[in-house]
């Protein structure tokens, strides 16, 4: 008979083999910053508020917004409504090699994600912020800069950058 | 009785008021290039293909896709299928006045689009060029620079510039 506490060992190691596989039995879904916010299904066929390009970063970008995102965004409805998310999807911004003076996505840099749930996201605007890398969510470091930015530059507008780029 | 002379007259007038009564009849749809290229309904609430940027013209840009498009896109598949769409929404590019070195949108420059239609367009590599500022057509001069740039430059794929921004 094995001894009591081999068993427990042996059932903690059971678990923790099932806990590491549930990331890919999940997909990118699993990938939780974190402030709680995950990578949306589908967010790459989300409809465009604006681009963006930043010259310091060398950054070209583009903001999208999920259907109640985009619903309130036309119907200038502030603040946002809960379920409204913004997506923003950073490339290296690289010069075209068929036209010139033109710069074009080179390598994404990031996925950054605003969801609003005013309950859940009490303390920092109502908003969820997150970022991924390569799928991975950044550090809680790097997640503490994104309120205290958003906070102090654009209250006005619900705390979010991006305007409709008509 | 009337002169017929000036009954034809009438009838021609009153034509003339009838067809520029035609296009608040008909929304934006009307607006067709000299190519016969129109604005496709919706054009707006499409996928992205790819922001870009122009540092000699200070513009910003989105490039768009409808599902034609995009699904031909997204499968890797040259040349586009007949009913493909590509978007370009062009902005002035300006400063954001809330965030250091990051540029935004600013007055709409121009929407352009090529339309997939092997046979209609079969002198342009069966594509339809369409330039429209501020809803109306460019001339046919302007139109006919777009074909000869992009045989020269992106004949390998398929005459479009703008790849998929991943």
């Amino acid at each position: 008979m094995r001894h009591p506490a081999t068993t427990v060992v042996a059932l903690l190691a059971a678990a923790g083999i099932l806990c590491s596989a549930l990331p890919s039995a999940f997909g990118a879904d699993i990938a939780v910053a974190p402030t709680g916010v995950t990578i949306p299904k589908g967010y790459r066929n989300w409809q465009v508020v604006a681009p963006s390009q930043r010259d310091d970063k060398d950054e070209i970008r583009v903001i999208l917004g999920n259907n109640i995102a985009m619903k309130a965004i036309r119907a200038k409805r502030l603040p946002f409504p809960d379920g409204a998310i913004l997506a923003k999807l950073s490339w290296s911004r690289v010069k075209s090699a068929e036209f010139d003076n033109t710069f074009v996505p080179g390598e994404p840099r990031r996925i950054e994600f605003m969801e609003k749930n005013a309950k859940k996201y009490v303390s920092t605007g109502g908003w969820g912020f997150g970022r991924f890398v390569d799928g991975a969510p950044a550090d809680e470091g790097e997640h503490g800069t994104c309120w205290p930015c958003h906070e102090a530059n654009v209250k006005g507008n619900d705390f979010v950058f991006t305007r409709y780029a008509r």
